[in-house]
């Protein structure tokens, strides 16, 4: 696969302009970061912005109409056409809402290789954060062909890190014995098991608003109807989900307890307890995924801990702090609800890789990877540092107050056409409206702290801004 | 966790008699090889088979009953309760039904822990028939600190193993460009991938029977109507299958083609053309299973190479040949369904561990798989005579013809009955009951060829037959 082509166009290269605009705008269209409906640049823009000819834009347009990538739509310009998997006919009626297109667009944002800059739309710390010799020497110490072990192992997962990772939890306050742990293909499978184990299409579930998109995406593909919480500093507001309970009576609440995403804010003790008596008293489950806990002081409360896992199903995994491939995940549930979801990991998956999983207890039982984390939070809290000032002094406001991987910030201008602009630079940004359970323009959002510390980004940023 | 109790009882050991009787039935009960309901023997004929007094026994069923885990029924004996989590209330109506509890029984039994004998009923080949220094050389190439990969990788899986994949499957006449290959954790999450991308909960899936019953417990926990299609020698009955297409309209027909499990028959040509036909003429997407691959001559037809693609979705997986727990499947898709396909992959467990899928890459792309394959194959075809021998001579039928792994067998007498005085012995039997979508009792039962070699079992079978 070749890097996306956010350089500038080249003249002189082996292909012409107009080959050059084309190819960019399929590949755009493509990979979705043009979503199907979406109208292209008018021609007058597209030319000012790229720096060639009006003729060019209108070849190039021709040539992506050819390809049947987009339409003209008379007297309104070039528009993305539904791709041709929009274009096989889905079950009627039955068929979940399809993907709101920007979660997919981020999701598939996250998985494209480097360009030219630092990720500012970044989900992960950036690869050359993480701690590769550490992962390595793990890896090859539980491969050897005397230790390598091939069996299917556990249905629930590798007894060792399901013993460690109760070790981990008890530092958070969470105490859960190994029998109560099940490992997972990374924190998003650990989501998907305990909700398809606990609803079924046509159930409710709440979910925190701003919240993360692709969650929100996988409980409608699910069947699931879902409803947003709006999430305050202190956690959700209980107002508003007590009349949602009572209207809708939801089954879930899902929520990031502790540095949530993309608001980086942290559930306070009172809130939690009040939502923990709201969920007793109208039988609610609470999957608390607490994917950010290494980024986190250890002190921060969890809903697990307060109720001791009784209507609290946690869940949690590593992609932030070990490597997003190493896809290890954990649900740790109440015991009456183990047996239901090592069934659904089995005929989701069977079970999971082993030498993950066993490299990983590896890492915890020797301490490795929190020192790693420590490592890791010193040097997050100097970008931090960095970002937030440089954002300041470029007229940006932060909207929650900045803690953790993610600020939450206010530009100003509405960030979806901006998010459009700054990738013709490079620059991915994760726009505020992915955040939100229903489309809606915003000034707001999310960056990562470790990849928008440099006085470039913010440079660009203004400068965009100031054109739009 | 300490191997099944399966030698006979200890006197003089550590712990009483009945202690050790309590805890054998306990740990069956737990690990739900005992279903809930399931009456357990009489106080006489558990005294007789395990040689102990009736006060032992008496003794610990009472122990048995204290621990909640059976309960008395007046004049009718013990019965093993409904487990904790069958306690929790399921939400009412919109629950798939509960997972048949016998294909639970045998996908647990797949997991112990090797006990005192081969098991007959094993769905893999025996971990010593694999290659262990293949494996872990792989794995360690893939590992180094300086080939490590960490990120995300691909939506759609590792293009070096996708490309390695292509070129494996035109082996089997198959054409599929890398493009369409999708990688999963294991054939399991391919079929769970492709089934929850097409059909959604009510709708009808076609079936084989006898089948693979893990495979009708996954279709019904999604919510599916599953109709099961009587599956013969050349294939499945095509006249049944358009009595219930006209009458149910299913959207999807999930079988294996070559190798069928549990009967080892593979579909000939010409029920692959008229099942192509009737699949057009009916809008039905066909799910090509081809789990058994490399234990298959190359040239027996695939439905994915009739239709190239069309309608037909192929998966395929390593479990068989490589190790369980490598975990690594794919899927092969119709162009237009691609994308549909990596949406829900992404949404269930983002990406899959690339470390597994490289080193796999490595095994394909050296011929070292293949070569491993030969190997296992040859070793198959002898354990596979000496095993019909043994089985013949000691008075059992082969409902088909053997090939591959697993022989289609009738003893004679309820399968589930001798399963079950077998596994006081330390024999996990399959009993054909778990081969059907609805429960029926049926002398059949799977064996594996390279796990029944051996007279001993053969011996025990007719005995525990004879004293049925």
């Amino acid at each position: 696969m070749t890097p996306p082509s956010t350089a500038t166009l080249s003249r002189g290269a082996d292909t012409t302009l107009t080959d050059q605009l084309c190819a960019r705008f399929a590949e755009r269209i493509r990979q979705r970061l043009l979503a199907p409906g979406t109208r292209l640049p008018s021609v007058r823009e597209c030319a000012r912005r790229h720096g060639v000819s009006a003729y060019t834009v209108v070849a190039a347009y021709d040539q992506l109409q050819a390809q049947g990538l987009v339409e003209a739509r008379r007297q309104r310009g070039f528009f993305v056409r539904e791709t041709l998997h929009e274009a096989v006919p889905r079950p009627a009626k039955k068929t979940p809402a399809p993907l709101p297109i920007s979660a997919t667009t981020l999701m598939r944002g996250m998985f494209q290789p480097p360009g030219a800059h630092p990720m500012p739309g970044l989900g992960t710390l950036p690869i050359e954060w993480l701690d590769l010799p550490m992962l390595s020497s793990a890896m090859r110490r539980v491969s050897g062909p005397a230790q390598i072990a091939l069996q299917y192992g556990q249905p629930a997962g590798d007894p060792r890190l399901r013993a460690a990772l109760a070790h981990r939890m008890a530092d958070h306050g969470v105490m859960a014995s190994p029998e109560q742990i099940i490992t997972t293909v990374g924190a998003t499978h650990a989501l998907d098991v305990v909700t398809r184990t606990l609803v079924h299409a046509g159930d409710t579930v709440l979910v925190d608003e701003p919240g993360w998109s692709v969650e929100y995406a996988r409980l409608a593909a699910l069947g699931l109807r879902v409803l947003p919480v709006p999430r305050g500093e202190d956690g959700p507001d209980l107002a508003v989900m007590e009349r949602l309970i009572l209207a809708h009576h939801p089954r879930l609440y899902v929520t990031v307890s502790v540095l949530h995403n993309p608001t980086g804010a942290s559930l306070s003790l009172g809130t939690a307890h009040r939502l923990l008596k709201l969920a007793q008293q109208h039988d609610l489950h609470i999957v608390e995924d607490d994917s950010y806990a290494s980024l986190a002081p250890a002190h921060l409360p969890r809903m697990a801990a307060l109720d001791a896992l009784e209507r609290t199903i946690y869940v949690s995994g590593f992609s932030k702090i070990l490597a997003p491939n190493w896809r290890v995940g954990f649900i740790a549930a109440p015991t009456p609800l183990v047996d239901r979801f090592i069934d659904t990991k089995l005929l989701s998956t069977l079970t999971t890789p082993s030498l993950a999983e066993q490299s990983l207890a590896l890492c915890l039982e020797q301490g490795l990877l929190r020192r790693h984390a420590e490592r890791v939070n010193a040097k997050l809290d100097a970008a931090r540092g960095r970002a937030v000032k440089l954002a300041e002094q470029h007229g940006c406001r932060f909207a929650a107050p900045p803690r953790g991987l993610f600020g939450w910030v206010d530009v100003g201008v509405d960030t979806e056409r901006l998010a459009r602009v700054m990738l013709d630079d490079g620059w991915l940004l994760a726009p505020g409206a992915i955040f939100h359970a229903t489309h809606r323009p915003t000034s707001l959002m999310r960056i990562n702290f470790a990849t928008t510390q440099d006085a470039s980004f913010w440079r660009a940023l203004a400068e965009a801004r100031s054109a739009l």
